[in-house]
């Protein structure tokens, strides 16, 4: 499995990617925590805003989809998106995942 | 050095699983944060509940023994059990990752 | 490109942290979360710790001096420090993470 990060502005937008993307079976969990404070350059300024994160546990085969569907409904110009492979994942917890999407 | 993760509803369940799995050896550190809010596909529905995130820090060989513990710990049917491997990890805190085990 | 996390108990200092390494262009983004509750082991103790986490978006060629850097400001004896590889980055983001460091 893989999880994937992104992060945004509007804790309501991030509410609604976690149900969408949930709803078209593209990630078996989704979840949400902040507000976070993210720290970065931005067109040449430092910038820190307020955000919400949105953790995503998804089958390798959902990526695409996934990735795609999530910068339709994004509201930034550059969304993070960043995914990791998990080296282990639980048979019980894999089985679920594969059954959910 | 891996990084494993699990979620539950009780942040007392949650401060137990830390407290044991440290004092067994299991763990290097275990972190706690939340509430988060977890969006997921349940028996067919759409849930949305809100969980306390544990994060493992762990030796390999430690994985399957604290996996097994987790699982006996845990009041889930399928709880969320994923490990990443780190690709770089500092010196030092290898060294009191291996002491601390 | 590689997510990295620390974590350390006081939010000024995570903050002083996540500026520097920002501004001298050794990570893309840096968020801070917390508090989160931390359980380890240390000189034989159980402790537990409230927490603040920082979590580095950078570059691998950034590794070395990112590390360097957060080692020099971080106030532990032995700081968390552990990094992982992406599998996959939307190509946006991996291209503004290329112009902003």
């Amino acid at each position: 499995m893989w999880i994937a990060w992104t992060s945004l502005s509007s804790r309501e937008d991030a509410e609604g990617i976690a149900r969408q993307t949930v709803e078209q079976g593209l990630a078996a969990c989704v979840q949400l925590d902040g507000p976070i404070r993210s720290t970065y350059r931005w067109q040449g300024q430092l910038e820190q805003t307020e955000e919400w994160r949105l953790c995503f546990k998804l089958l390798p085969e959902q990526a695409a989809a996934l990735e795609a569907l999530v910068h339709r409904l994004h509201p930034y110009e550059v969304p993070e998106w960043l995914c990791v492979e998990a080296a282990q994942v639980s048979e019980k917890y894999l089985s679920w995942a594969r059954s959910s999407g």
